[in-house]
């Protein structure tokens, strides 16, 4: 295949992987991202590093697994010496930029520490996770912290909507059946649709921004990270589309009794967040999940319409196209909330790619991870692959329809609960809260440090049901799987990330050839 | 304890532990440096984090562990992201330089991503590892690669001594029976002294450096690494002290045919290196050892001559004193050259601390590591030890003799040998060559990725020559091993560095506050 001019990485946030057309949803017509999957290669074992905003992104972003980067959770600092997607691509031609979210918190001690100046070029780039921001927007502006220089809240206001913060009292309002002014912070709200109207709403103004991007790149190469804020939370969707969905659309939750009595301790214990709690009820998920699909409804829209514009600009023949999520959300399944733990509706993917020169509508099962897409960008714009630093690997031979022998057994991800309730409910200390995910063709092992593993056999029970790690049958397969996280770890996290494998072959044994001889009689 | 103002930090390079006369060699006198043990306290089991310079070292001037830092073997680069000694103790008021080795390799490809010139201040720190350079000298100047602005050689030249590289010329050189120049290169020409005089040689010569710089100081504080280049080979030593010693000096070697006949296949690999081959034969031990002593002779005479200066300048009362050593020598021991497996004499340290009101003349026998002296410097000047990146912990509650009830139980350490003939010998992949030793109070315990443990019973047998891994009756001590590194992997190298614990403390479950409000209805 030849190689792209440009890429075009869409990330959705908080987008559960089966709540897609393509993806089997039942109800949820996704029309425009199904079209891209038939352009494309359909991934059905891929899987975020970690189930939280902040490391997955910063693993999808550095191409490096969660204890790698060091960044284990939300607002934990990626350190200044970490490269990230746009030090790989630039040197290779392609302008980086940013539309939307990245969650990075820059390491400003690290950045003091060198002197280096987060308002100079090379400091803003690091304070931005290495892209051109166009603009950033990480999609919570409380008014307590929120941008007065916010790119969308001048929009808003340009649009007519008032106010010191309209991201909050428009787009992040409803209006209550008395005319009162509710907030999205609160999921009951969820029930009303939001103030702003549709055109006007995140997802098409991030669009917006993303074509003009494109339109101003011309025939000068590029790769844009268009990073959707939605269908996160706050759940507030705008009207046509808050209508689309209600009651009847909610899929039952995926959840038995037996999972609520003795479960794993820390599945427990976020159980009894106020997202768990929460969700438990009924009343909620009713509540939410029409929101949530409807802001999904958009979305796809969305997409529909930036195909037509790549496709009226000519950019559908030179350039590779990603659809992914970040992570799921659980809404309710397994009487928990939100997400950051490892069952499929929280760490697994929706994940598309569409090469110009690739399978169309191919389906492809190997298991794929977050931190393949930068060494599948590298490789399809005709670069070399730095394996001493990237941690995945290039999706292009799975994109041509090789037959690939060696591709990994098993996905990998990570947890650190360190920042949640779940720590204090467990009595734990910042630094017992490590938890790991080993997913193969059929199992699904999870390690918790200080804590008993889990294990499902996603053969027999997709649906993850049934914890069977108590089972003395399995004793062989928990066992093996402890070699296998063993194996993982000891294969050395962050270990000579600057040289390279050919750098270490070419230096073994040859110091005499600079003249430093030792040993010698 | 009060504070102290300075820190003198003095290293030895492949200084065995056991080749001082207060750490029980019969023959070999050093009163000089067990003068400074009858003034501190003595550490039995101080361990380095690897026994080879670049990978122990960075971890005595990052305080983490080699997979944290990630340079796992000489001339792998340091990242620009990792701090060092100097960033702890300048924003604490000392002055932080050093005299002599570091090995360390400067991220050169980080520096230059951020923008950052490698001649500005900031960029020189970060070439030299965070210290002021006064000056640095990595002791190995072969005529290919010789810095021609190198400091000693300037000093060599300004003593008469001619030529382009006096150093290879005079320091490292021998005059044979015959007047023919003998390369210190090849160990059969330590059976001459070097060509240098004693007052000229390398560890006088940087003796007198730091000498300068403390009195250039004056009351100013200040934190030298004072880190001397010998005794590592190239084995020279100049008269009077190459005559102190002969064969009738040299110990036997520790080590039994058994070991021989089949050793474990990576120490089995370490033996055919031309090191392993050559100190097995006793001709080599009975050149080299006689040099070697005498080369740590010159060594505690020079430390005599710095004490008796600190004591002239009133720095004995308000100075922290540390010397130890980077690793050993295995000087034929087991039949092995050189350094990097985990027998004692090639990975414990000497390791004397003294404190001006600490305890005098106490042997301390808990397991210490080369990472707590960061922290323990740290605490000692009155900062407070940054624990999510620093992994050591100070040694002072040692130094002063209280009773720590939780002090670690092993001491651990690491090598990546994949720049080694040993890794082409087993025909391993560059990123398959990890080991880790840990070693608790009774035993010592070895994993190399892809082989079988080794286990050693340091009660009955301190001189570790019968592997016991074989022995059904250890399978538990094997298993309890493998847990512990598995717990010591999993515990998250490289995890949340830029984060402090009580941040994540302060961070848990308070987003509510900064208006960020989710999973409430």
């Amino acid at each position: 295949m030849g190689q792209v001019r440009n890429i075009l990485f869409i990330m959705a946030d908080q987008l559960r992987w089966d709540y897609l057309g393509c993806y089997g949803h039942p109800s949820l017509k996704t029309p425009n991202i199904d079209a891209l999957a038939d352009r494309g290669v359909r991934f059905t074992n891929a899987y975020a590093q970690s189930a939280i905003c902040g490391p997955s992104r910063m693993s999808f972003y550095t191409g490096r697994y969660v204890t790698s980067h060091g960044s284990t959770w939300n607002q934990v600092p990626l350190s200044v010496g970490e490269w990230t997607l746009g030090d790989y691509l630039r040197p290779l031609g392609l302008h980086v930029a940013l539309t939307g979210k990245t969650h990075m918190a820059s390491d400003q001690a690290g950045m003091k520490r060198l002197g280096l100046d987060p308002n100079s070029p090379d400091g803003v780039l690091v304070s931005q996770c290495g892209f051109d921001a166009q603009p950033r927007d990480d999609g919570l502006h409380p008014d307590q912290s929120v941008n007065p220089d916010l790119a969308y809240n001048d929009y808003l206001r340009r649009q007519g909507y008032d106010g010191d913060n309209p991201w909050h009292d428009w787009a992040n309002a409803a209006q209550g059946p008395d005319g009162e002014i509710l907030s999205g912070w609160y999921m009951r709200n969820a029930a009303y649709p939001a103030r702003v109207k549709a055109e006007d709403a995140e997802t098409p103004w991030m669009t917006s921004q993303a074509i003009d991007y494109i339109r101003r790149q011309g025939e000068s190469p590029w790769c844009l990270h268009l990073s959707y804020i939605k269908p996160h939370w706050p759940y507030m969707a705008p009207e046509p589309y808050f209508s689309m969905f209600g009651t009847e659309d909610v899929l039952p939750a995926n959840r038995i009794d037996a999972e609520k009595k003795g479960p794993h301790p820390v599945v427990g214990a976020f159980m009894k967040h106020a997202e768990g709690q929460n969700f438990a009820r009924e009343e909620v998920r009713e509540t939410v999940i029409p929101a949530y699909m409807a802001l999904i409804k958009q979305l796809d829209d969305e997409i529909g319409r930036l195909m037509g514009e790549l496709e009226a600009m000519g950019r559908l023949d030179d350039t590779l196209i990603v659809f992914t999520s970040d992570h799921g959300d659980y809404l309710g399944d397994h009487w928990l909330g939100e997400k950051e733990l490892f069952h499929d509706c929280s760490v697994k993917l929706p994940m598309i790619v569409s090469h110009p020169e690739g399978r169309k509508g191919a389906v492809d099962d190997h298991p794929v991870e977050a931190i393949d897409l930068i060494p599948t960008f590298i490789d399809a714009v005709g670069g070399k692959v730095p394996s001493h630093r990237l941690e995945g690997r290039s999706l292009m031979p799975l994109l041509k329809g090789e037959a690939v022998r060696d591709w990994r057994e098993m996905a990998i991800a990570e947890l650190d609960y360190s920042h949640r309730g779940a720590r204090l409910t467990l009595g734990l200390g910042v630094n017992d809260c490590h938890g790991w995910m080993l997913r193969d063709a059929r199992w699904k092992y999870i390690y918790y440090q200080g804590f008993r593993p889990q294990l499902f056999d996603l053969e027999r029970d997709p649906d993850e049901l049934h914890d069977l790690a108590d089972d003395p049958g399995v004793s062989d397969v928990l066992a093996g799987f402890k070699e296998a996280l063993f194996d993982w770890l000891a294969a050395g996290r962050n270990v000579r990330a600057n040289l390279s494998d050919e750098d270490v072959e070419a230096r073994t044994d040859t110091w005499q050839k600079k003249g430093v001889i030792f040993g010698e009689w």
